[in-house]
């Protein structure tokens, strides 16, 4: 049996073999730069530790389990012009230690180069993972146009808020699983119910980070607890705030969200004080539980050999546990 | 026999008929307008008439051939972001209409769609499609790249120039006449023969550009004639005159290609008479035969019946001679 940090190896050998081309550099080495930032890797180990659920032979679902770290990685470079963002991971973001025009460039490479790594699979299953693929690809550019929509807009709802969150970061962890299921010959049910149970799980972790952004551990959280609040960020407690505020409460939350100079510490403390009163923590913490228990009963319902399930299911639930 | 005419509207019905998707409308009303915007549809065109050499099926590369289309036109709505250009086809580009960050988006899903218009290429010849699309797409990218990395260079030369338009351009001419062959079943040796027709033939529609816009005639040509002498644009004459210039003509364009203001007419009647003197022109036109005759020659060897190759190697003929 393989363990998951035997997989993450062989992961990582991959990936760090891909040069991705070579001439002009400047077209390839943003793809390189941008791999090499110290991610969890957590999407292409989900692909991989899906086809280790059915087969000894994971090895071949290396390459199609790095198209989706690759495609991953092409959203954050795109995602981070659109954003400003200045740091990714800690590191300058590509298009700020290049230029804006190299990190679409390099991006536009990478999702080609995402589907290169996809042409691995095997003939009869190829059109069908493409076909996925796309699906999954149009979906998270989606949800990231929603998100930018959101910025400017004060009524969305808390529907409106999960289906974003569903497109852009969730059905990415639902195609990984299925992916793998794929490669792997895994029938029809079992694929279906491997891409449902990623999609609950990923639903629960962008809550979870919705959530842990207030009321986090500073101690093991890593980020600025707080951050979202400061930025006015439409998280999920945002928007069920603004949904649920009444009288002195809404006054209260309408003055902190769109005053444009206050003390940041000062601001944290007066939102997480209107959350607080408003029981979002409760509610949040709920609708989490929800989300994992839905994925965690896919996985209970997937046929597969039960020593080859715990692997999976105990790597899912250290990522369910986790605090930063 | 199916006419050009007959292929070009099928095309033209099959690409109005595309939505690209619904929601959210800022990401697909982007694709439905630039791919709105009267284009020559030169490359889908080319594919059909490929196939049409080899079946009389051509209807099953309809949508590969769209899958060009779309490709080209995501490649000139990122383009268009990178080079600052408000204008495409005399209408507000996709990031002047709405903006940089839904230019990028957009596009993005444009590649996706690309991709998902191959997938109608029947299951065994599919993969084979897939990887010469790829390589095609990151040849452009890479040819948008370094004509990007040539705009402050002043000693690019002829080679250096001519694998850039390869690349930027002609490698997709390639394979839209290759990709017709294939879908019709074509041998390797035809498929082969189509695609090194279209790329030489591409180097020499790109030459040609380059020459109009300095010899053009100002009745036919539709754009300002000098354009690109104004502008400073690195063509092939420009870095012809660059490469030879001697003495006073060196001293000469070295001069007006360093003025920051200047007067447009006399600039373009200055370094058109430098062109003149240095024979530019003729050298011009030499390569431009030369690309077009290799063209020609391998569309002479193509395998095929010959009433089903008239109508290819006539529209072919069309195109050459334009002077627009």
């Amino acid at each position: 049996m393989t363990t998951p940090d035997q997989l993450l190896q062989a992961l990582q050998d991959e990936i760090e073999q891909n040069t991705y081309g070579k001439h002009p550099a400047e077209l390839y080495e943003p793809i390189r730069y941008i791999m090499s930032l110290s991610g969890k890797r957590l999407r292409p180990l989900m692909t991989l530790m899906a086809a280790a659920l059915y087969t000894d032979e994971w090895r071949k679902a290396l390459k199609p389990a790095q198209a989706v770290e690759v495609f991953h990685n092409f959203t954050l470079m795109h995602d981070d012009i659109m954003d400003c963002a200045p740091l990714r991971r800690g590191q300058p973001t590509v298009h700020e230690k290049w230029n804006a025009n190299i990190a679409i460039l390099s991006g536009d490479v990478m999702l080609v180069r995402a589907y290169d790594l996809l042409l691995e699979v095997d003939g009869d299953r190829l059109k069908r993972v493409i076909k996925r693929f796309n699906e999954t690809a149009a979906a998270v550019c989606e949800g990231q146009q929603l998100d930018m929509n959101f910025e400017t807009r004060w009524d969305v709802t808390e529907a409106e808020y999960l289906n974003m969150i569903r497109l852009k970061t969730s059905v990415l962890l639902g195609f990984a699983l299925e992916l793998g299921g794929i490669v792997a010959g895994a029938d029809e049910e079992a694929t279906t119910l491997l891409y449902e149970a990623g999609v609950s799980m990923g639903i629960g972790f962008q809550l979870k980070d919705d959530l842990l952004d207030v009321y986090g551990d500073p101690a093991k959280f890593g980020k600025q607890v707080g951050g979202d609040i400061i930025a006015n960020k439409k998280t999920f407690l945002l928007i069920e705030a603004l949904e649920r505020a009444e009288d002195s409460a809404k006054t209260e939350l309408d003055k902190w969200v769109s005053e444009k100079e206050f003390d940041k510490e000062e601001k944290v403390k007066a939102v997480t004080a209107i959350y607080d009163s408003l029981k979002i923590r409760t509610f949040t913490e709920q609708k989490i539980t929800e989300h994992f228990d839905k994925g965690f009963d896919c996985l209970e319902r997937l046929q597969a050999e039960p020593a080859r399930k715990e692997p999976l299911l105990s790597f899912v639930h250290q990522l369910v546990e986790r605090e930063n």
